[in-house]
């Protein structure tokens, strides 16, 4: 299990987003293709992928599941060009493309990430799936991306900036950041298959360790990355003085992090057995990625 | 019909926005305070009123409305937000107030107008009310809201910053800027009624009426209040080169247009009688307002 189903899972996110994202050719066309800018031929669509995996393992259909998986990139991806504003992290360069406020303008910018924050929704409200599991949906990917979730973890962030965090504040803004979009995008994919609550409390435990190990690694390829090339200082953790689980535990502190969590995963999966291999090769990846 | 039922549904909406809203005492504070300063105590609550006359009107609980009311109230509070930023429109003041990026900081602006966006979404899906029903309000709100309602009617608006528009251009801009959410309005407050086909079209007519009048009017005001008000030269459309009824019509013509309108809504409700006092008392209002 592993590279082949990946490779068409996101073949299928890229022909739904396609699908879902208003025609170039028509107006406003400045708008239209700065959405697809955004959205379009780039990103690992690790979200996407934990949908699949989840829902897949439970017995859905891939069709039934490429609303959802959309869905969650769509959020991903608005929150990307947001992220990159110059009143935000000010970022020129994203996937080695200039950034949407660069390509186009701001203001562009500003409304193509508003509008793909809308598309999300609108394309779990037009899936081809019951009533009810569609509002689930749209419930849990709200939850997941507002105040009480991704927006939140955001200003959490911004709130740290200059100041030393403790653990338990790193780990609460991590969870919120980017943790609460991997659990929506698990439970989204199980709630496809009509998972008891068992179920979906066993994936959350899977997908709350899949979110931390992505973020401890992303920390230490941080530093790791810095180290091993030349000409490049220090990271960009380190030169912002931000908070990290390597500053706070240690590299090896770091890595042990990273060694449990995998067993958490690992843990919350057993029950699963074969089914759960791809859940299972994407926490390897979260765990293992070297980008 | 009127002032007593709207103070009454503009309190409902206030309670329930309240109540939706994060709790200003939790962390993160700043982005709390800041959704919570861009959403209470302020407003027309025209959209809310709209959702309220149309959905009583047809026989549905006050109680019912309440979701549908907040939510396309939180669409258009967030579109404030962001229109009001620097790369925007870049406006100090609303309400007599200072605009959430001058009381708090632009990354905040930004973040506080996402999460209110998601904030509209969760609400309908958390309504008391059949699911069937909450996805089909989704799906009005999303579809007004985004490339194909207003943030395309806004990039409509920036793409025609500095060239004279022909009328049909206007109106389609118009239509989308302002009138999509109106008409979701309605319709919303319909769909909680279970209105037929044959209802929705109509009071659709009148509620793309209505968003064109209240532009009319807002276009006429933007004259009249210049040459009236001592010490201010001209309004801020001509000052801006921007394409409006009056520059396009003549001032005589945009107001044989008000009154057009005015009759378009009239036909529309005729068929409703006393049940649609409200709604006509709301289209009277946004042809006579004076502000």
């Amino acid at each position: 299990m592993g590279s082949e189903a990946f490779a068409r899972w996101a073949a299928r996110t890229e022909a739904t987003l396609d699908r879902l994202l208003p025609d170039p050719s028509l107006e406003p066309r400045r708008l239209h293709a700065a959405m697809r800018h955004a959205t379009l031929g780039g990103g690992k669509r690790m979200r996407p992928l934990l949908v699949y995996a989840a829902g897949t393992a439970l017995g859905a259909a891939e069709a039934l599941l490429d609303a959802p998986a959309a869905a969650v990139e769509l959020v991903h991806a608005y929150s990307l060009v947001h992220d990159d504003l110059p009143a935000m992290d000010d970022d020129d360069l994203r996937r080695g493309q200039p950034t949407v406020h660069v390509a186009f303008d701001e203001a562009t910018a500003i409304l193509a990430g508003d509008a793909l924050q809308t598309l999300a929704f609108s394309a779990l409200a037009r899936a081809e799936a019951p009533a009810q599991l569609r509002i689930d949906w749209v419930d849990a990917l709200a939850t997941a991306s507002g105040a009480t979730g991704m927006c939140g973890g955001q200003a959490l962030d911004i709130d740290a900036t200059g100041h030393t965090q403790a653990l338990a504040q790193l780990q609460r803004m991590h969870s919120l950041k980017t943790g609460a979009l991997v659990r929506a995008a698990v439970r989204m994919g199980a709630l496809a298959a009509d998972a008891d609550q068992d179920t979906l409390a066993r994936l959350d435990t899977f997908a709350a360790a899949f979110g931390l190990a992505f973020q401890v690694r992303d920390d230490l390829l941080d530093i790791e990355a810095s180290s091993e090339q030349l000409g490049k200082t220090a990271g960009k953790d380190v030169a912002q003085a931000k908070s990290t689980y390597p500053a706070l535990l240690g590299m090896d502190g770091a890595r042990a992090r990273l060694g449990e969590l995998a067993t958490s995963m690992r843990d919350a999966l057993a029950p699963f057995g074969a089914r759960a291999a791809a859940l299972a090769a994407l926490g390897e990846l979260a765990v293992r990625r070297s980008h």
